[in-house]
């Protein structure tokens, strides 16, 4: 029922149980595009583990330790953006995002990290916005870069993914840049 | 972050921890009108109690169990509409309200309230919405009526208002009517 | 071990482990008469699905929030009665019962309700004990009023029977009728 | 409102709210006799310690963990009897209890103790019962010596009573010797 | 990684995730010989029944409740050795060991017992050491009785030994005894 | 009780309740030396937050998500060294680490760090192990640089250190590095 609209053909919708079909087949129609990156893809094997999930992240609203959104476009859910390692302590946190093909390139990620950034600075009041991408994955490091974040390092061999270590290059944005 | 636009001057918000001191200053200014009929408002003496509510409000949302929305008008709140009691199991719920002294009359409630039974009936699929009102609350029973809900009875003495005992006019509305 | 004697022939007892056997062959020999108006008789498979049933009860006790008792006659459990809802605030709650075939009409429930009902106004100093029945259910309805219960209404397709929606007659008796 | 009737005198009754006041004075005006032998009476300074006890009792309970149980002498409370450390698996346990100064000599407590042994060996079945009584508490001892319990051995210094460490006689009987 | 250094050939070691596989070796080819005394060994069918135990005794320690530690001889896990049932006010616990086959009769847990012993009276500051016994498991009687423990008495049919009910000698020293 | 020993004037030993007295008093008396670096020292303010830091450590050793330990040197505590961030998943972690004044400069931390590393790569299997150090805290640094880490990046304005936002330059070093 909750929505952030962006612009007449996007919006963001908190993530909610009666999201789970239409959420699942998205994932399951995008199973090779999605494991290229996620981890987490060949462990999502039928609609309950996505309601586990959807699960998870209403427990994680509720703990009021960010959220986890569908990006709509044209009202199909085309994606995911929501918060990790949310500290209301140090002021900070990390945005992890996802799109299914055939929906990049269409600046819909952009628009709606702008949106989140815009939420996390302005609503939050935090200090601070990391971005995380694979070095290889450049479709995901394109947002960042377009964004205006500043590149901070390369973590190395910190994703287990499907066996495979992964780099990840560390983007961030602060407050004080953004505002 | 996260709305729901019903027109342009009305939308909900789900309840969130960053509205604590508008809502709680909307409490503050309203007391000896909200406590007519609300068995709450004496308990809630500072924004921690608020912040209480809200953190309830969240797990509540947290564990798929209904919400709370801020009512926003021309950009400030001036309300709450909730769901108690849903049973995914038999299919039903109840939905409480109330809004600040000077914004009644003015219809905000009662399309507050179509928005949530729309939400109901079409997104979660329930078959039964019920609304209870003092008996002798006549601004907040004119709400189901403009609605078109049946008044089903009168449960006596069924609320604790600070010591005094108050009847519950009970009203529903069915998914089969409405839709 | 614990019982409230109501005749020489009638007592309650505080249900517990030890009855489960009894009590789920209770259920199992009356399964048309019981499905009739009670959903869970379809979920009752195993004495497994009993004791689960006993172990939430007990817990119901444990919180302070009411109780379960089986209704023994001659020394063979019957039925059972408790407690639903119990509001220490509000200073309510509602009574459920249900009684095994061929134990209907000997006035053991009227007696086994007049006895939980002195103990709710008595003991534990309630306000209003409420009792709901489905509106086709003729012999529930019997006890209400045969006690002097009030019908306050009927609120309409509350109870999902088996994918089927039923009616509830709400009847009541307040502290002030009852002592 | 559950109870254990032994004979037209005496009662148990399981151990409920509605009785804090009535225990929490019996303890209160028996300060001196109860704290020779009880290390609890000293952390016992108000009704919400009483209240704080009876609610753990009452999840004792409600864990499927054994009970404690008032003893009610002509309609007043005059102590407490209830097991300990009832382990399911081993089929044992412990049973522990206390009377009020002037309630003693008149065979209370060996009645209570028989229908709490009673219960334990025939309605759940169990192998062994212990009593456990502090060696210079020859009163206490005189129960299990009165119903034929086996003395199996002295503990020493078992017990942390407000800082002296007290030796525990450990008497049993087992189901064979009972039955 | 933790571990208590007795002699070159001995060590305790604080039980953990990374000994799983060489610990239910241990077990898995000491079966004959555990079960004799051990009623756990049957239901330890899988590494996985050990990886629970682990967690539960990780648990343990985490909850301040004392600990269970591996034996380690020349460098193997022969054994464990542990604290039961922690008393903080009452200042008492009591000692659990067992060894696998073909390593008794080397003095290895006569040494593991004093090196905890001596943590439970000087680094605890406890009261009271219990060991408990099969009245029947004589390698076992010989730890307590070289330590110079006590035999306080034996409790009669106390231990559910697969079906069988067996007696137990009490065992204790005390602070004053050993310091 | 439990301990690694480095060598004959360094172990650490797995943080435990009965160290909390002389904890606390190494923190009390080096508070302008720790607050420099260290976020939680000005709300260390009696042994009990230090009993809960410990409390809390223990949950994490019996959660198996990593341990802190204290750092003897010469018999006395001299610091504290633990893993943050446990990934069991992506096989990496964290090692956070601090020394009282007058300790520094003798090599402890740079022997204390190599012992968690070894047993991170070798015992528990990791991929990788991060040092994060303030970007000013030069002495810090010292300690991965001279364990060959490689210096990954500066995270900017990432930890809140009494309301001044700190960066933090990332190191690693990976399994396939250092074994």
């Amino acid at each position: 029922m909750f929505k952030y609209i962006i612009d007449e053909d996007l919006e963001l919708r908190l993530i909610s149980m009666e999201d789970s079909d239409e959420f699942f087949n998205l994932i399951d129609s995008n199973r090779t595009h999605l494991r290229e990156w996620l981890p987490w893809v060949d462990g999502t094997k039928s609609v309950e583990d996505t309601k586990n999930f959807i699960k998870s992240s209403m427990n994680q609203y509720g703990a009021n330790n960010g959220f986890q959104a569908g990006i709509w476009y044209m009202d199909k859910i085309v994606g995911i953006i929501g918060l990790h390692q949310l500290s209301w302590y140090h002021k900070n946190t990390s945005i992890g995002y996802w799109l299914a093909e055939g929906f990049q390139g269409k600046g819909i990620m952009t628009k709606a990290c702008r949106a989140v950034i815009e939420y996390i600075f302005i609503t939050l009041g935090l200090e601070r916005v990391e971005i995380r991408c694979a070095d290889k994955n450049f479709k995901s490091q394109a947002i960042p870069e377009r964004l205006g974040f500043t590149k901070e390092g390369v973590c190395r061999n910190v994703e287990n993914l499907y066996g495979n270590y992964v780099n990840h290059i560390v983007y961030s944005v602060l407050r004080e840049e953004w505002v």
